[in-house]
């Protein structure tokens, strides 16, 4: 077998493209420098238009989840009652991070592989009006949702003055997210995903309204109090010494979707689901989500006639193609590939060609090709412009 | 002026060996596959016997700040009475974290640029029989002060059951640590010291009498939480996506520490320390430091008749050469040369040359060579082994 090859189609950690390694490699700087400050004055605004907010976007070592954190403690005070919004493994973490400091949770359940309904919520929350803050996932990445966040600030905004906080760890930079026009008060992601760089960074911004409640809050703990953050920022820096290496990388990945066009790279992730799903649909798999729902960034696929994890084992084997397998109760039952990031239409065609191979392999009957040809189509029809 | 040469002799960030830079530029793997878990096997004992531990050595994606954090939440409860050993700015942060929390916090301040002595502290325990953990700085970054850790550990506990807490952060791999003979309850490190890589970990042990403490604390956070690490661990994965590019980089600077031999590490850190002070005492310019409280991986210089902000400004002009200024009440004091990690007694004599030629640029009048020559004679008469 041909060595050195391998495919990474998880819906994080993503593939780092060469240009972002090589700015990785660049020789290690003094954090309190001002090339360091320079780095940072020109990540900033480029982050912004990626949050499509106005308000600065902070920049944190750390995994996703220290950001999910991030929010809780800063917007959240102990006693405060907040609703979460499951739509699968990563709301669940949400309340769990809420339970850890002791918050009153309301949870709102949603079946796995829906999106939740705005109208629902806004319901919900006229029962329960001392709710301080609304937890959502943009995209669920444990079913491949991506959930109507927009429609959710607007129905919340009619009936509370709740805080209306975002996971975007699996999506921003990726798909479309206009913070302030929207009415989002906290958004979170991580490097690893759409912004096709390590794990290692996390990035969160604040509403004015959020930052009120934060500047209120008397425990915002240490490392991860925005505050310190956000008053470094306004003097190029950051209260503890950052992942250079990634910031570096962060640099370049800018750069790459600049060049690309914020608005092409949308475009391309939505192309890529559309390829993804039409190509399960013509070999007669199911999705286990329907299309209003589906992400852009995770195809979440729900065989019921082979084992998905028998088919993630012949892949891997054959090609050294990692697609991800289920979470929680949706273990075994499902597998998920990540279109997302340093992933083009072409890398799409190719890793479904080697998943029919997988099928035939792993005993599934299909037509070879026909997956393949479908996710051909789409591209013809639509992608013209990528 | 040749382009594409700096030279980071900060005390930390450090330099990035090459084979280093090599290893995290490899393709991005899943944090949930094989590959991750055996680079985790393969990382988990070499760690311990930096540590000197035969505990789990815990992995995070945070800066070291996140470890110190870390320690706190996770080894003291709201309402305990803590002792922080004040050192410098690093013992002042454990202060800023502990009442972050609420805890109650004594303090036990000493002039910067001072170890602190543990028949002192012992005393101090006496009066305090409620403390039940004591924070100290192994390593002292702001001042290059080295802290007697294992005589405190001893004389702690003579008179007390409190834990003893160390930040290891700008040390550890660079210099002797056995935290199990010497009775060191918690250890910090990050990545961007002595282990030669980029900042984004920290890696943290805890001592089985500190392990009950912390599983029978009830708040221990979320994302900090290290019970959730060490269970993880057992089972060779991470509860939160890593920063992997950093993993690969960390197995390839443990294979260069283990070729050296750690013993080797350690004296080669005492031969640059001892090469440094001796050609400032050849020029007749202060050190912050007495000789048996001088660190092994920085060094402070004290300047009394030049402006040692001026000084870095112009080997930074010159060489592109940055060395650190003071930190806190010792701002515009002091400059501090790192002399840590990537770095060999070669590129002390290198470091201590272009320094030279600065003091001459910056108006202090000094025999070119001198300093230099002095160090050269500290490598031929101790240095062999290197």
């Amino acid at each position: 077998m041909l060595q050195d090859q391998q495919y990474l189609r998880i819906p994080g950690p993503t593939p780092i493209p060469p240009s972002v390694q090589r700015a990785m490699a660049q020789p290690m700087i003094g954090h309190r420098g001002n090339e360091t400050s320079e780095l940072l004055r020109s990540i900033k605004p480029r982050l912004q238009k990626v949050f499509g907010t106005k308000q600065d976007v902070m920049i944190v070592t750390g995994s996703g989840t220290s950001g999910l954190e991030a929010a809780v403690v800063n917007a959240v005070k102990p006693l405060d009652e907040v609703l979460v919004i499951v739509t699968g493994a990563f709301g669940a973490r949400f309340v769990a991070i809420c339970e850890a400091y002791g918050i009153c949770v309301h949870t709102y359940d949603v079946e796995w592989g829906e999106a939740f309904d705005p109208q629902e919520i806004k319901k919900h929350l006229r029962n329960h009006p001392k709710v301080s803050a609304v937890f959502a996932t943009y995209c669920e990445t444990s079913t491949g949702v991506m959930n109507p966040i927009q429609e959710l600030a607007s129905a919340v905004d009619e009936v509370s003055d709740a805080l209306i906080i975002v996971d975007g760890v699996s999506c921003v930079g990726g798909v479309e997210t206009r913070m302030d026009d929207w009415g989002i008060d906290i958004m979170v992601t991580g490097s690893q995903k759409a912004f096709m760089l390590p794990a290692g960074l996390m990035f969160i911004a604040a509403s004015e309204r959020a930052w009120n409640v934060i500047h209120s809050n008397p425990n915002r703990g240490f490392y991860l109090d925005l505050s310190k953050y956000k008053g470094d920022l306004a003097k190029d820096t950051t209260p503890f010494t950052p992942a250079l290496s990634i910031l570096f990388g962060l640099d370049q990945a800018l750069d790459m979707m600049e060049k690309e066009g914020l608005e092409n790279v949308y475009g391309r992730h939505t192309l890529m689901k559309e390829m993804t799903r039409a190509a399960f649909r013509a070999l007669d798999i199911p999705l286990l989500t329907n299309d209003e729902d589906a992400s852009d960034t995770v195809t979440a696929v729900q065989p019921d006639d082979f084992d998905a994890e028998a088919l993630r084992k012949v892949i891997q084997k054959e090609f050294k193609l990692s697609v991800a397998g289920g979470q929680g109760r949706l273990k075994g039952d499902i597998f998920r590939i990540g279109h997302m990031g340093y992933c083009s239409p072409a890398d799409v065609l190719h890793t479904l060609s080697m998943i029919e191979i997988g099928l035939i392999k792993s005993g599934k009957e299909i037509e070879l090709g026909k997956g393949v040809a479908a996710a051909q189509r789409i591209y013809l029809e639509k992608g013209e412009k990528n």
